[in-house]
């Protein structure tokens, strides 16, 4: 065979959903050589990440640390440990990534009780209560960040709900964690799972999730054996625990990708980090908004770091993305289930959330908008976001 | 809190069963920027990484990935797709992985038998073949190279008494592939796992996977969901397959990586890397032989990459092995199991099978049994693999 040449892939600037792009600290510690995964060296670099990550989900939760997978490994992982055969859980689904967890739940063979509201909207804490008052279930998962649709699901008041019928909170946090604050301990969150490659600016590959005492004695007084051998935190606490033995062998390069990206968040700080993506996001709106772009989300319940805008008419999804990345260099996403065909999710997540980066969107934008013949006055978007960032 | 300062591990040659060294071109690799897992140039690196895969795995099956975890996944990923509650499992253990993969296969609800044999020796063709026709089980499991002993079991005949009762044919191929014959289409196995961190010398974090037609027949033929969702090829074969429809977000730079790793093992040649490989095994063994090392796995069936010896009494494994650790940058793997305390198992894998690892290693032992009080004659170990090297 013809052995293809050298990895040489070209420039791109990722402002879709995620991956977003690694910070170059990360990707440099990428090179170093290898420990071994029960190496002493290795076991204080877990324990240091472990710590780190505790202060980013802002916890004290014992059972914190990054699945050896990507994001949606981590979702697997809170729902196939938490749910048993015959459990009962509700999941409310925002829009796509909640009806995964419909999906992994189901699998589990609990009974799946689904909470609905359309695309873009969140659920007022009224709905949630009557459900899980009604249905009493083991588990409640709601999705903190709806990658599908840019809309943010207000949890402050949903644990304490759940403490009422001794329900355990299931919290997706892969588009939230180093954006947006995200509390576990304060919100009572039993189980959350987030990703690397989004908020953390690292490559996608692990995936990190953070477990309460609650949801550890929930775990401690299973009858049956968690389905996922890979997944079972019965067992990959102890490797991740106490211990330390033996279990898989964990992904080295990425535990020392991961440890650079929370070194980075922690030296700038989460509120300096949170403000830093509310300050972009109202730049990268003001100027969205000037060229004609409406938002799919609630406007109350709006994430900053994940803007799902619909296509004006006359703009064909699929070429204009092709030539935001062809000729741009920019990668924006499509829209997923209903909003298929019908919306751009641009992404400013971890480093990507910084002004160079609005102002290149705005502009490949404006370019590819008047390019399908849609009315733009020129450097409306690039103006508008401007005047955000003076009256910031 | 304090901020853990920068990575700097001590250098180390992992000589252990695994994860082994990263060739320095494919920590190179892992600086590149990121691509989105949907770029069309990212799913041309897709495609070039299956093709490589299928050339080392010395199959036409389509179906033929590196699974977005570690090895574990990939028995894992083998065993819930290809069984569901109530079919018939044989799984033949002959070390600790084979127990992984009888605990993995009754998770599923499938009825196991398990086929026993001592710690260190492998199945004859009979044995198998008697058990595959008593129980005419969907799947057979078997562990071709048993990394707790450093046994490998034959395939090639096992295949055909599969095909007698329709059988599928797993075998965990975590250490052989990149390092011995692994010849899936020619033996006649259904699904094959390995992973990334030891014959491809890549970091732990991808597990190649290949089905066969048969295997993707009996798939297709499901009643019930594959039981993880992360895991599910029904829907996975969707992204590594023709239509690249998003499933979950691929580890970029871990598919960035094994690309490289695949380059290297096909740059060298299948068949010269295989000789390489036993080359510096008989090296290794007439070194650790004169070092008075007894191998724990059947002469007639012993891996080249992996070499587990017995520890002369008055030797501490433990001590021996920090010793070997922290004063030689050498890890050596510690026996699993019935070996506990009682073997070390040293690895020369991928771009570790190396002369220069060889003398290393040997130079080091020699240093560490002396110092245990066992009688060494001095470079005994590094004469006999002298001379071994030059008979070759």
């Amino acid at each position: 065979m013809t052995i293809p040449g050298q990895l040489n892939p070209s420039p791109r600037l990722l402002l879709g959903p995620g991956p977003s792009d690694a910070h170059p600290r990360v990707l440099s510690v990428m090179t170093t050589p290898l420990l071994g995964h029960l190496d002493p060296q290795f076991i204080e670099i877990m324990s240091e990440t472990q710590e780190m990550l505790r202060q980013v989900f802002q916890t004290k939760n014992a059972l914190t640390f990054p699945v050896s997978a990507t994001g949606t490994a981590g979702m697997e992982t809170c729902l196939v440990n938490l749910l048993e055969p015959g459990d009962k859980a509700v999941v409310g689904t925002i829009g796509y990534f909640g009806n995964r967890m419909v999906d992994i739940a189901g699998r589990t063979g609990a009974d799946v009780t689904v909470l609905e509201r359309p695309w873009g909207q969140v659920f007022e804490p009224d709905m949630i209560r009557d459900a899980v008052k009604r249905v009493k279930p083991k588990v409640l998962a709601l999705v903190h960040a709806e990658t599908s649709t840019g809309a943010m699901q207000p949890l402050e008041e949903i644990g304490a709900i759940c403490r009422e019928t001794g329900t355990l909170l299931v919290a997706d946090c892969v588009t939230s964690l180093g954006c947006i604050p995200v509390k576990p301990d304060e919100w009572g969150i039993d189980a959350a799972f987030s990703c690397s490659q989004k908020g953390l600016s690292c490559p996608p590959g692990m995936a990190p999730v953070t477990f309460s005492e609650r949801a550890v004695a929930a775990l401690k007084a299973r009858k049956t054996k968690v389905q996922s051998w890979y997944l079972d935190l019965t067992t990959i606490m102890g490797y991740w625990g106490g211990d330390r033995a033996y279990h898989h062998t964990a992904p080295i390069t990425m535990v020392y990708a991961i440890r650079e990206g929370l070194r980075l968040v922690l030296e700038e700080g989460l509120e300096a980090r949170y403000a830093r993506h509310v300050r972009n996001h109202l730049a990268l709106k003001a100027g969205l908004t000037a060229l004609g772009l409406a938002y799919t989300a609630d406007p109350n319940h709006q994430l900053p770091q994940l803007n799902a805008v619909r296509l004006p008419d006359g703009v064909d999804d699929a070429a204009g993305r092709k030539r935001l990345l062809t000729e741009f260099g920019i990668e924006v996403g499509g829209g997923l289930g209903d909003l298929k065909g019908k919306a751009w999710r641009i992404g400013i997540m971890g480093q990507n959330s910084r002004p160079g980066c609005v102002y290149q969107v705005l502009t490949a934008v404006e370019q590819v908008l008047k390019g399908f013949g849609v009315k733009v006055e020129p450097g409306a978007g690039v103006g508008a976001a401007e005047r955000a960032y003076s009256a910031a």
